[in-house]
């Protein structure tokens, strides 16, 4: 559910026209629904209420500024990656005891900055990260709460580039290594290593993959108390679905009943990191039609926005709905010619949507759908094309979240004449 | 052939040595040899010396204005793909005269710019477009040199997101509607229409595809002449393989033996347009090791360059050679176990090379090869991951050509409180 919706053949953002905004404004052009994002983010919370666990929005699906702030304000926590990361959350303010930090190459000079703060958990991923983490808590005099982020060995059947879960990827450890080491935690004496953080993979549309994982993570907390070691959090990541397509992913609601009594009485505290569940069905991606091509065996819908400004249909063959702003209202779409939806980077592989049936005319514009994660936070300069703007919407009024890049930004840290280095 | 090259097992870059500058520098960077950018551009003009091209560097290649102004200053043109590219162009001082635009989604406002900036051609895909540029010559009172993009519908056998000569492509225009369009050039009287332009990929490895292709357009050129249509250019694009791995491309020599005959005695001026021949092998990306993990399936090596920095490998699964800085003295590479070598950025796609026999430990360099061509140009901040600094060689010193970015950057253009869009 989202709120960018027909009234008479017009799309409306919450009740915004987005066509007369976008006759205002240079496209492309990211924009947001702050209701969309604001509900998605109160439909987790209230379903999971019984665990009143902590939720920590992953900062990397969509990292504006803006809507950081939204999420902070409604109470959540930050899923950070990186020390940019560290600093987008403490711009908007994030308490530092709302922040888990995970990555498989934290250096060392993240991790300090990450101790300073005081942050409530690292999730950690391997055997020489704890060691690393451990020598830089010593230094700095800290003793940091520690989760180690555990491979469960799930499948979760979504696109190879997203499964984080299975062995054989980079991420985590598995189980048995990560109960060795829970075992000897004694070896890290600057550690409080009394978390278990799982996370199998992004956009999963079933429960099954959770509960499996779960089922396994209790046993390990089992055996662990059995030896008297403390497990006092547990974070089981995000990865939650949604609708780009024909998809028919669980509700927050159908997952926390599936998850909750699995997690009830176990004695932890529960961390979420929604991320692409909260904002990505939240935004849109608006696009002019340049210029309309009839080639021999093709037609082409050539638009202003391009694999920079949005990669996934490129990079993980992504599906994103792709909508005409104004529905021509003869328009009959099933017999329309299929066409391919091309920006102006110079690729093959640059291309938002194949074989779409869609009526559109040379200056008219496109909605790409379900744009609002993994969209702008994976845009580039490609092509020396400057990163769009940002808005946001709310109510019947939009906001600049973000400055669309000018030619100047391009070459701004760029030197003709080189500097030598001494 | 290029200038990074072991002395006593220590890579050198010309004649720095690399380890010893990486420890001055914050790590991951790119760094470029100006001799070989140089040397490659050379072996260009002096393969095609007897039809004098115009040698137009593909910008988007890298597009650092360093490495434009070498070019620049050697005597080559610029071949632009976007109004940030000519802005680029500009702020070099290429001649105007020196600048052909190709691209499938020129906007209104690109095209007025470079139409007032007086470059030399406009290469044109699509029949929209140039009754678009018609239009716009017109208003501006300019009667610009135009060529049409033809697809000469050639397989050369290279990645699919590259391919760009094939039918079914949004490339170009097909030969039989190409040669309808200059029989009716009539049509459009602001437009200089005496051109063909051809471009049927990138990283191609052979001659038969050029040879192909340009039997095909010299079959259209004959017919074109029997009907008085005057061609005068020839741009027949760029694509000229190198060696990431185990490819034996041709020589520019090799290229040239075979594509001169066929344009000699044409009457036609020839224009090149190399991007990846230049650069691809004038680069490294230099990383640090953060850890090592020992997985139960699998070793990872774990650097702080990731997919942000260079996406090549997760967007084409490119190769790219990667080598120890310093090898070190009793390595028998053989013997180790395959590693991936992967980056800090949270999906399994960020990785740089699989199954790599490399010795190295926690703390030492890595150098990605050959990552001098769409390496920096594709970079973005996923992760929010600022991007790295660029740095070029010239003998033995080391000049700074880009500064990395800072977190402030990261948030530069973003606002906390939202800027109502009256």
């Amino acid at each position: 559910m989202h709120d960018f919706n027909y009234r008479k053949n017009t799309l409306y953002c919450e009740d915004l026209e987005v066509a007369r905004f976008a006759k205002k404004v240079p496209t492309p052009f990211y924009l947001y629904s702050q209701k969309t994002i604001a509900d998605h983010y109160l439909k987790i919370k209230d379903a999971f209420s019984a665990l009143s666990p902590l939720i920590c929005y992953s900062v990397k699906a969509n990292s504006n500024l803006a809507i950081l702030n939204i999420l902070i304000k409604l109470g959540a926590g930050l899923d950070i990656v990186s020390g940019g990361e560290l600093y987008r959350a403490k711009r908007v303010n994030c308490p530092a005891k709302k922040i888990v930090y995970a990555s498989v190459g934290k250096t060392a000079q993240e991790i300090k900055r990450a101790l300073v703060e005081g942050i409530l958990l690292f999730n950690i991923e391997s055997y020489a990260e704890l060691v690393q983490l451990n020598k830089i808590a010593e230094k700095e005099k800290k003793r940091p709460l520690v989760a180690l982020r555990v491979n469960p060995d799930i499948n979760p059947k979504t696109h190879k580039y997203i499964t984080t879960g299975k062995k054989g990827t980079k991420f985590g450890i598995g189980l048995e290594e990560a109960q060795g080491i829970f075992l000897r935690k004694d070896n890290f004496p600057f550690l409080r290593l009394e978390g278990i953080h799982i996370h199998i993979g992004s956009q999963i549309t079933d429960y099954l993959p959770y509960v499996r994982a779960l089922k396994k993570i209790k046993e390990l907390i089992r055996r662990l108390r059995k030896k008297k070691i403390k497990i006092s959090y547990l974070d089981i990541g995000g990865g939650f679905g949604i609708v780009y397509n024909q998809e028919n992913p669980r509700t927050a609601q159908e997952l926390a009943e599936k998850i909750i009594p699995l997690i009830k009485g176990l004695g932890v505290k529960l961390i979420l990191e929604p991320g692409r569940f909260i904002v990505g069905n939240s935004g849109i991606l608006v696009t002019k039609v340049l210029y309309i091509k009839e080639a021999a065996e093709k037609r082409f819908i050539i638009v202003d926005a391009a694999m920079n400004d949005l990669l996934r249909p490129s990079l993980y063959g992504a599906y994103h709905k792709i909508s005409p702003l104004i529905v021509s209202k003869d328009s009959k779409a099933d017999s329309l010619v299929p066409a391919d939806i091309v920006g102006p980077v110079c690729e093959s592989g640059d291309f938002l949507g194949k074989n779409r049936r869609i009526s559109v005319r040379e200056g008219e514009y496109l909605a790409v759908m379900s744009a609002g994660a993994y969209g702008f936070s994976m845009a580039s300069n490609y092509n020396s094309r400057p990163r769009c703007a940002e808005y946001l919407v709310k109510g019947k009024q939009a906001y600049l979240i973000r400055k669309k890049e000018t030619y100047a930004d391009l070459v701004g840290k760029e030197f003709i004449k080189p500097k030598l280095i001494k």
